[in-house]
């Protein structure tokens, strides 16, 4: 049938007042630019709570923020979903001092990754400089690195258009550094932060250890740091010290935060969508991801704002311990298994920043990607182009596993400034625009009532 | 012939090193990302130089800054063609002051408009809003408006999604309130600024008058005080208080910047591209318009560096006095058109700030435009989609009235935050972002080598 003929005789409710989809929209993008909450709850989710990493008070501050919000917004059901989470803290004292041949010393900014050991007071030796995890792995003879200390400095390819791929190059050092390291006898590892500028800030992160190689201090240096040490380096033979006191701790009970509008002809077909509650324990985890956590649940309260009946449940999950373990990603995608009833038909995420939309990309089969490609004729005049196979999201990606054929969409911001910003000091409220957090609210919620229509 | 056929038998002299179209581009935006030149040079602008507007000693620091970079850059021919300038200078006092009923006073950011007259000590009257230039004009009585001070508070359409065109919304109350105003008899015009966020920034920018109506001292106030004072009016009647000793004083000579790449087959052929070198007088004319003279100059350096010898000259000027009489722009087309010898092929501006780019817009005929959505399909992999018809810039429209046939390209960067910035205190180094920056050289740099093989 034509798309005529279906709307004279289906008339979908929302289609009784005389609305298409591009009056839909438009509707929409007015509401997030005229009327939006947005700003103010990401102001409040980094002012009133700020750095929220899992199993701190203020991630559990942060669920009780998030189920209140919600609330507040009327959404059909709004509940906690339990889950077992990580506990690792930074501790009180980290520092690092380059120390010169003369005796001199120089302070350095820098964080511990996440999930390192401490150093059990202070640490001191020999600094080895590698260019790439690759160049460290591939070294012969354990010689020079046996007792020291590996600093693995490779800048992020600023070549690279999308900067996700940048950092894609560059995450094997960070997640990785400290096995390969400890592998060739080393005490501890550095590495350059995962950042595109060349600045004071210290990029975190998440690392990981393995059973059989010894667990050994791991921390990244500001990036304008790494190239004072990797200048020194060239001159002389200098030592450095290292004291961090970060541990982990026994597991905790920690929840996913979830809202509902329930759906009016298919109530059992979810559409899952959300971003994640938790951050690194730095900054204000505001473009990571408070502006994923406000995007959708804004683009929730946009849709019931409008009245709109949803078809099939539209589901707004804030996802916890995206940056540690991904406990809330897997917890959902396990749980939604046994709601035996539920057929999950789609899922979407935000977790690319703040900044002003370009697209959409699919995780899915050849043609869930056409499906969306269908779709970017209704967003060209918003200026949204990127209509692409493509990532989906860590928090969403475990619906893959339990769900063969579910297509993942991931909300596509402009790139260019999001390293700047990720998992260090400078990622604030300050630094995301009002205009451009709106305008991916928008994005997000049309693209919903899309999916919810044509799916 | 096919484009095959053409890279075989005519083989230009680029291609002899066996460079395709995209292996240049790409060679362009390594430079621009690894090696680029643009963020120091815009950094010196902004910190060695500051705010430059036409008439000023560091007005004629810039041109001389220009000139050497220039110079510096080994372009083939550096020089400066004279014009004659207005010269404006807002004085050493500017400030206004609600005054309550109640004799209190509260004190407002604002900014005199390029071109006003002061107020000659100290003017208080009382406040009558507007909430647009259309209002005003519709007033059938000066009753109400004789002797006081007009107030025109029109917001900036926060739901057009291309924010040049809510600006151009709302620019007849700044660049016609004064008339109007005085017309009904005003003592004195404010407007609230042309930007888009509520806060404390006042916006200047360029208003007229007429010989024919008296002239009125006009300011803009901040958006936070231009709804501080409108909510005052609702409870209360309120005056105002303003001082401003801004005056025009005769012109002055100044000078546009050239440089140039001669043409190596077509040297008489001409292809204009800059942006403005003067700026208000407040911030740092960082993105309005230090970015398009360091996107030109750069695209320049870039094609220089990769020793590209160009078809047809590539002409880059550097505009003096765009924000208040385009006298550089006039002045260049006139002197253009004097060169008898010279056939002026294309033009490219580059003015609305250095975000990410998006792509071109051509003022020009059906037949150009599509020329330019030919070009869509290089760039692609940059993430610019925007090929289509519009404005191509006020420093080259001139250029439109001496040559009727010449294609006006105007670069197309992301314009959410533009407003943000724009005439304002805020619009300083700090707020342009290196990379932003470097891809809109990178793009206009190909897009000059593009012009140049292809026209």
């Amino acid at each position: 049938m034509s798309k005529f003929l279906s709307f004279i005789f289906l008339v979908p409710s929302f289609l009784s007042f005389g609305q298409s989809d591009s009056t839909f929209i438009r509707t929409v993008y007015n509401e997030a630019l005229s009327h939006g909450h947005a700003y103010e709850d990401l102001r409040s989710l980094c002012k009133d709570i700020g750095a929220r990493i899992t199993g701190s008070a203020e991630a559990e501050m942060a669920i009780q923020w998030g189920k209140r919000k919600m609330e507040s917004y009327n959404f059909d059901k709004v509940y906690l979903q339990e889950i077992q989470v990580p506990h690792w803290e930074r501790g009180t004292t980290e520092a690092g001092w380059i120390k010169y041949s003369d005796g001199s010393m120089s302070k350095v900014n820098l964080l511990a990754l996440g999930g390192s050991i401490g150093t059990n007071g202070l640490m001191e030796a020999e600094v080895i400089e590698f260019s790439s995890l690759e160049e460290l792995k591939n070294l012969k003879s354990d010689k020079t690195t046996k007792g020291k200390i590996v600093f693995i400095n490779q800048p992020m390819d600023e070549q690279q258009i999308n900067t996700f791929k940048a950092y894609g190059g560059c995450w094997p050092m960070r997640g990785l550094g400290a096995i390969e390291a400890a592998q060739h006898g080393a005490k501890a590892v550095l590495i350059r932060s995962l950042g595109l500028p060349v600045d004071e800030h210290p990029h975190t992160g998440g690392m990981y250890y393995t059973d059989t190689v010894q667990k050994i201090p791991a921390a990244a240096l500001s990036t304008l740091d790494a190239e004072k040490l990797s200048t020194s380096l060239k001159k002389e033979k200098v030592q450095f010290v290292l004291e961090m006191d970060c541990r982990d701790y026994p597991d905790k009970t920690s929840y996913n935060v979830i809202g509902e509008l329930k759906g009016s002809e298919n109530p059992n077909n979810i559409i899952t969508f959300g971003g994640h509650l938790d951050s690194w324990d730095t900054g204000e985890g505001a473009h990571d991801d408070g502006a994923g956590i406000v995007h959708c649940m804004e683009a929730l309260r946009i849709l019931k704002t409008m009245d709109y009946q949803p078809k099939n449940t539209l589901r707004l999950v804030f996802f916890m311990n995206e940056e540690n373990g991904n406990r809330g990603g897997k917890g959902y995608a396990e749980w939604a298994k046994e709601q035996t009833h539920e057929k999950h038909i789609a899922a979407v995420e935000s977790d690319r920043g703040g900044f002003a939309p370009r697209g959409f990309s699919c995780d899915g089969s050849e043609e869930q990607v056409l499906f969306l490609q269908s779709l970017e004729k209704h967003f060209s005049q918003y200026d949204l182009h990127v209509f692409e196979k493509g990532y989906g999201g860590v928090d969403i990606g475990p619906l893959k596993t339990q769900f063969e054929e579910i297509p993942l969409f991931g909300f596509v911001p402009d790139s260019q400034r999001y390293f700047d910003f990720h998992h260090a000091p400078s990622d604030v409220f300050e630094n995301v625009n009002k205009r451009e957090l709106e305008l991916g609210c928008a994005a997000i919620a049309s693209f919903l009532y899309l999916l919810d229509q044509n799916l």
